[in-house]
């Protein structure tokens, strides 16, 4: 416990600690799951695939390749890339990398060493016994993990062998896919045109006109549904919608690789409705995570690919960008669409007032870089005003740092106490609405907003 | 007293609490006063007319037919509306307007119980008792209040009827008018082309020029200086002056009906100047309220009409928006101009630098959205250090739900006394300084900026 | 101490507070210690230099020529200035200028007086008595202030003269220019063509082609460097940076006088990219201000010249402004470039995350107007989480208020133990490591980013 904790927040904290983890957005690999593989060491377990991790230790002009990440760093030694990171942990002072980092070693894997470049060796020794054990594979902590559900991210075009697999197994662990279409969406996205044709393929739908490439969605739509998905996914970086009077023109010229940015920019606009009156039809909760300007880095994203740290936020206007959606669909109660934002101005400005009106909206929980104690505090002082607690959809770990989780939640649990707390003071409410409100929004929020309940 | 309330604060906020009400901007209806009917029923008191508390009601599902809004909701039983309401009050944890309306049911109306689905009969019928009481009409409930003066708001071609009949009843209540003339001056206005013709009818001056459309608006000024009103107000949604070469040709387009959208526009922000040259002449205090997005969703404007919780805050650019504006009245130190913004972003960034250094500007407190305590909190924190106080312009409680101003003027008293109070304990000024603040922010700034002391 | 310093705070205060200053930015004349003369008066010494100052009494009504500044306030009375500075010293409360004129007037100069109109005379006779003693030249002052390095700001065109007269004076103050080409590479400026002439004149370097400008440029830079200068700065409204295929063009036209307002903007665009590839070269720190609208008050300009407290932040784009230079350069982990913003939505959304990638970029300290107590912690909450500490670029005091040096270094030191002691409490790290961080924040990552260790 630390000093900022009084008896009031730990009180709440105790409370939900222990609740189960509800974790309806992320981005674990099914894999690991179907297969129970053991993880291999703990530079893949905690640098590799850690972009909050390597950038920051890039960002202090070490080569990416030292922390074996990408194709240029496939040689790298995997404890040579623990030591280099053990030995820059100064730099995630204040950063919750550090906060979740040392959970996981502490509590997770019960190193008992703090990390620094002389522990480095040792801790990396341990982590490698750990990993070894049956009680560390990933349907293990999975169950020690206390995880109630775990929804991965999966495009259009997914065969969801995995999930197949893990329903089929005979073990109990909930992991759901989620629909991200943005592939076949996209046409900016580099394999738009083949995205197409494969998306052809795998439904047999005619994609040679509009209708059979709604058609052609509607049906992965609904074999997501089939394989447990509650919720499709969006990623945009500018927020613009529109309905287009006639689609088919723009989309003939998109799918035969002759459009232009602007009839990228505005087909994506329109077919974001498009996939906002699908959930309409089929309940599937709608998650739109807007503002971020991808790949800034072009030589880091020709040498090393997408996702590197260089993914960068931008001012967002959700109030003209979704207009037109939101004028189509947004007064249907029975729809559900959760906005994630990079940019915080945007809390009280634009998304408390929206989703404190639109039957529809949601405002998801503080994402990527806010996902942190300062910023779960900024965010409860930004939107509960005007938004009230029930317009939220409770927290998401967003994260492919499976062994994070634990970590992510109960960050999130300690923010949810603190903030409470601070209302108890404010003379807001007693401690047994607080206790009430602690629990919705540690699991019930997250359940209730993305059809996980019951 | 709430525990983050400590004994410096409690001081601070006992010295102001008491002090008179002034109210120089809300959206009261003058006929409460001239004519001193009972308020009809709880829901008509509290609930309908109320678009914080029923958006956020809609924002849960509930159909705003269901809570007497509109024509649609003209049938609905007024004991349903308070019963659905309170069904919902959970809803409203963590808002202002649970803290306005409790402070209402318990300070203002006396009830004890608190606000539930099993007590809303009980309250509803204790509610009805009291509005028939005699200390319960508008008249009596303003001095009880002990409201010094409270300002309306009305459009350019209001005849100021029931101001008159106030003056003329012998009740020493304070309430004036304030000129709010969008409706003359935004061609976007559905009605603008009508309402030209009846400033003309109204004022007999032709309307056939644009010298003879300056000349109907001072007239009109002039007569609501006579009125009593000191001050003017504007709803704007992007900032925009700029002063017209020839104001005449696109007055023309415009009046005749044939402008387009950038007419109005441009259009709109000169007369924004105009009226500031006016101010110059007539000394009204010029409220400049910028930022809102009005009637974003289209279906409850066609059904339900304005001011349906629809209205969205947008970025706003002051800077460059009032250039034009400034450099031709700006450095006049006897012209105030008061700026209200929705976007936060813009108090530490633009008004606060801006009020810092113009002459003729002052900065309005936390406005609708942000008029709350954290929002006022996140005020002062930025505001104070670069505009000092004296750039402020106290406070409004800009509503409609009289009976929620005295619980209006306790949450910002609460908050200049934690504010103040903070400031002491950073070292910054002593209590006597801090008591002084404390009156020059709850009643003195309001009256001087707005030219009502005395 | 203040009583929001607990016994923690206080701790990490004092181990800090007496350390040597560190000031690699700023506007102090490099005459003051190249002659080394005592300064004149208390208000030519306090106020009229002060554009903090007397922007606050300006902008309540206060005329400029009455404060003395500018050609129109040439005759104004020292004492009267100082009289009526001190007769509206309430304006200040609670704003950064109180807390360092105070701590100048108590710290500095050991007034015992509080300062009001009362004492003013008393006050200005006793800075009087205090500017003639030896113990108050400017020399004195440095070396009682014990300030380690002091970096002025100079033009191009600059001939360093009194910066050569400082090093061959014998005395050991450490006073070093630095490069802020503005003048040779913004067309806007009205002195432009002039300005090349001058360069040419002064590097012997032919600017009749785009490579004999870019030759001059390198000359100037070389001589700087030759004389001490570890950095070089620019200021910009509207973060722009693009590479241009052919300069040779654009250059000709701006240097003929016939460019256009684009073309300008376009070419510093470049120029800047230019410039951040000759500091791969030559090692200087590259300083990018951006954001601030110069002269908003045209009026004013007009009379009383620039930097009279009209200019004002607008809304910054740093990551589209900034992705064509560092898609050139950004990527050198030797190249140290320091982004200052004046728009705090910055923090959290662009420079941390940008910070917190990019190998040369560096977040520079809370700005102008967010140079504040308030400010400090803002910056603090919103660029450690993303960013952690050693991407920031530690504290400087930018002003042109000599005096003030200590004092403004003073709250910098407070607001880093308050902070650090705040990150002990939320149990982010321990005693030990916020001392290490406290030194940090205090000099050495000034010392390390702009150069100057060793």
């Amino acid at each position: 416990m630390t000093s900022n904790f009084n008896a009031s927040t730990d009180a709440l904290y105790q409370a939900i600690k222990g609740l189960p983890i509800v974790s309806p957005h992320g981005h674990c690999d099914p894999i690991w799951f179907s297969q129970n593989n053991a993880f291999k060491n703990p530079a893949e377990l905690l640098v590799i695939p850690d972009h909050y991790v390597f950038r920051m230790l890039y960002s202090q002009g070490i080569p990416l390749a030292d922390l074996g990440v990408g194709s240029r760093g496939q040689d790298a030694d995997p404890r040579e890339v623990f030591r280099l990171f053990a030995a820059h942990w100064h730099l995630f002072f204040g950063t919750p990398s550090r906060t979740w980092i040392d959970y996981v070693l502490r509590e997770t894997l019960q190193i008992k060493l703090g990390l620094s470049a002389f522990t480095a060796d040792s801790i990396y020794d341990q982590i490698v016994e750990k990993l070894a054990q049956d009680d560390h594979l990933p349907r293990a902590l999975f169950d020690r993990f206390n995880i109630e559900t775990l929804a991965t991210t999966d495009t259009a075009l997914a065969d969801l062998g995995h999930h197949k697999a893990i329903r089929d197994s005979g073990w109990g662990g909930r992991v759901l896919p989620t629909f991200r279409p943005d592939g076949v969406l996209d046409a900016i996205d580099p394999n738009f045109v083949q995205n197409l044709r494969d998306l052809s393929q795998l439904t047999g739908c005619d994609l040679g006109s509009y209708n059979g490439y709604l058609e052609a969605l509607r049906s992965r739509r609904k074999y997501f549904v089939a394989m447990g998905a509650t919720a499709t996914d969006h990623a945009i970086e500018v927020i613009h919608t529109e309905f287009l009077g006639d689609p088919e023109v723009i989309y003939q010229r998109l799918r035969g690789g002759t459009g232009s940015l602007d009839d990228a920019r505005r087909f994506y606009g329109h077919m974001l409705i498009e996939m906002a009156q699908m959930s309409v039809e089929d309940g599937l909760t709608m998650q739109i995570h807007g503002g971020s300007r991808r790949n800034t880095n072009v030589n880091l994203l020709d040498n090393f690919g997408r996702d590197m740290g260089a993914d960068i936020p931008v001012s967002a206007d959700w109030v003209r960008g979704l207009e037109a959606l939101l004028n189509r669909v947004g007064n249907n109660a029975n729809l559900r669409i959760i906005l994630f934002t990079l940019d915080e101005t945007t809390y009280a400005r634009e998304l408390a007032p929206m989703a404190g009106h639109w039957p529809c909206l949601r405002i998801g929980p503080p994402w990527w870089f806010h996902d942190s104690a300062a910023g779960i505090a900024r965010y409860f002082d930004q939107v509960v005003e005007t938004a009230g607690y029930y317009n939220l959809a409770g927290f998401n770990d967003d994260t492919r740092a499976f062994l994070s989780i634990p970590a992510r939640h109960d960050l999130w649990r300690q923010g949810v106490a603190l903030h409470l707390a601070g209302q108890i003071d404010k003379g807001l409410f007693g401690r047994d609405n607080a206790e009430d409100l602690a629990q919705l929004l540690a699991t019930d929020l997250a359940r209730n907003v993305y059809g996980l309940a019951g």
